[in-house]
């Protein structure tokens, strides 16, 4: 006799990026398939004298169960942090999540019944969708220019759903496209959001790996009704393998979003909370950001000049400003799916683009991540898909 | 305008336990409260060799993003540690989890729709029912006696509810009430799972706890049809900080529980899962266990000759085998609550027993921990808690 699950498992799919993550653990791929940072530049001796300060000075803390919200300090940290990109949030309304996959969860479980509306950006972030996906919600996708989100379109989506439970967007180098929302943009969408009383999910992983242009505030700024909800991490400016993000939102969100962490693991890693908190507090962590962002842009440039010299005129792709990705479109008609075949075969692997866009159709795109692999391998991966693209 | 929020979160509050942590973080309260391993076992000595070792030797792995299923030298040795048990299962059958909390809410996830039922034991850990209440189910809870769940009141509950789709049991030294279910019954209960076809979800936080009479095999080990889903913790072992569990079951229903982690968070930290390995290669983890089970022997042994002459006799209480909870049972009529208030007065704390039935009434019973406070203060707590009763 079969084993009855709950409908939801019918809906949930692995992740294609998780999949590939293990295809690509072989060495001789060149894979731009992630969103893994780069591993070199993990501050590993820092981290040594950390953990040994962690211990000796408050080790049985760092070892034992701790509150649901997180770490004081590390929250203060954050609020501090928040305070200079022009969010003014209390550390009480800061809750310390696994990384913010967990806080995109949340969002799902906190707003979500069967059959609500998610609107997204089109195409957003898989990782969030699949997570959405559990939750068996109808997805609205708002198409995007090189400004981010349309906000025509969106008050479109608004107004024809009156169902929508929020609006999930990465107005900073978005994932996959790598595209960043206009200021005026980000100010519409919270004029947006009050009168349509739609909260905003602001996803923002990326927003300290600006390479070059202006930066903006976060949508947060505008925020004068608690609507906004800001999810952060640590996992592109430090590590991922601590897994460690944050939910920044309004006293009545945050609440509720701490209930539902108590249900999830009862609270975050204690250690690794400390591990960060202690590693800010005695290192300069806006230099190592700026050593990230050093590498990072000499990676863009390089993959995106090789990318103008080796791709065929009928491929486009972004240009982005920071983050991690650039988005590749194909000519109508070509699946991406069918190149990454003939790519893997030259031992070079990315993500396609379907799996990007919650409804079906979109099969022309794939996204190229240029973090992860050091220069010669950016040159060499991206002339041998140039010749795959040649022969499409 | 009101924001709209998802019907579960109608069900959700929070744990009256970690709210009262909280209370007890005063530090002249004397908490049977939580269920807190003592910190001053904790092997910080050990653990910082062990994280130097990781980031000398694996760093950019132990703070990169890794498999959702967990790191593999870390799931082999708990495969191999199983087997001690008499559980058979590959280490493909593991996936490691954020704590074993994070495997009790998967199970409701996986399992249960709107109005399934749920079955467990009356009482039953409070920390899974709020994270089975989520998922809106009905709980038709079964009677225990001394030796665990009555497998008459087990088979009742699943003939007459088909809707069922798990049974819910902490086999060893259970949370609340201490008791111990016998070899017959788990025998039982697994016949009765595969006559209903309705698994069974093994927690097993505190069978390596045990202080005196024979260990039982788990209940996994008479699982002939993949029924059993076991679940299993570092943290009263090692140390609840580092928030690592896992979750060992048939590879069909293993499947689901790695697609429910991915949309979750993606994966348990990767350095402490290298850590907890590096100190079970490195270190004597059984050697550290049987100097757990000395203190606790001793702690139980203390805190339950002082109840013996300090609580009035129309008050009975558990004698547990192992573990970290005795379980207080008051004349009937009489609200463990208003006893906590008074309690309270007297800087004593514990858990009042109302809050371990997932359905109303029960009022009359409170629960103890004796794992976390040292010798002299247990003894004065519990003649201040004998003072309390005397007066009820």
């Amino acid at each position: 006799m079969a084993i009855k699950y709950a409908k939801r498992m019918d809906n949930i799919k692995g992740s294609a990026i998780r999949e590939l993550l293990k295809l690509t653990e072989q060495p001789e791929i060149i894979s731009f398939a992630g969103g893994l940072p780069a591993p070199e530049l993990f501050p590993i001796e820092s981290l040594k004298e950390v953990c040994l300060k962690v211990l000796d000075t408050d080790g049985k803390a760092a070892l034992q169960y701790s509150p649901t919200e997180g770490y004081v300090p590390l929250r203060k940290i954050i609020s501090e942090r928040l305070g200079r990109l022009g969010i003014d949030i209390s550390f009480e309304n800061i809750l310390i999540t696994s990384g913010s996959q967990q806080g995109l969860e949340f969002c799902a479980r906190v707003f979500v019944d069967e059959g609500d509306t998610i609107i997204c950006e089109s195409p957003s972030y898989l990782g969030a969708l699949n997570a959405f996906k559990a939750y068996l919600p109808k997805f609205v996708e708002v198409k995007m220019d090189e400004d981010g989100m349309k906000m025509d379109e969106l008050e479109k989506a608004l107004k024809e759903n009156p169902n929508a439970k929020f609006i999930y967007t990465i107005p900073d180098f978005q994932n996959p496209t790598g595209i960043t929302m206009s200021l005026d943009r980000r100010k519409k969408i919270v004029e947006l959001a009050e009168q349509y009383n739609v909260p905003v999910v602001e996803d923002n992983p990326y927003g300290d790996l600006r390479f070059d242009g202006e930066k903006h505030p976060p949508i947060s700024c505008f925020d004068t009704k608690g609507l906004v909800i800001y999810l952060g991490t640590f996992s592109k400016i430090f590590a991922p393998g601590l897994r460690l993000g944050w939910v920044a939102a309004s006293p009545e969100i945050t609440q509720k979003y701490v209930l539902v962490k108590q249900g999830a693991d009862l609270q975050t890693n204690s250690m690794s909370q400390r591990e960060i908190a202690t590693y800010i507090e005695t290192n300069d962590i806006d230099a190592h950001i700026e050593k990230i962002i050093k590498v990072y842009r000499k990676r863009r440039d390089l993959m995106l000049e090789t990318m103008k010299q080796e791709f065929t005129n009928n491929v486009s792709y972004t240009y982005p400003n920071g983050g991690l990705f650039t988005w590749v479109t194909l000519p109508e008609g070509i699946d991406a799916a069918d190149v990454l075949q003939k790519a893997l075969e030259e031992k070079v692997a990315f993500v396609p683009g379907g799996s990007f866009y919650p409804n079906p159709g979109n099969e022309n795109h794939f996204r190229l991540n240029y973090s992860n692999m050091p220069e010669d391998k950016i040159v060499e991966g991206i002339t041998r898909l140039g010749k795959v693209l040649k022969v499409l």
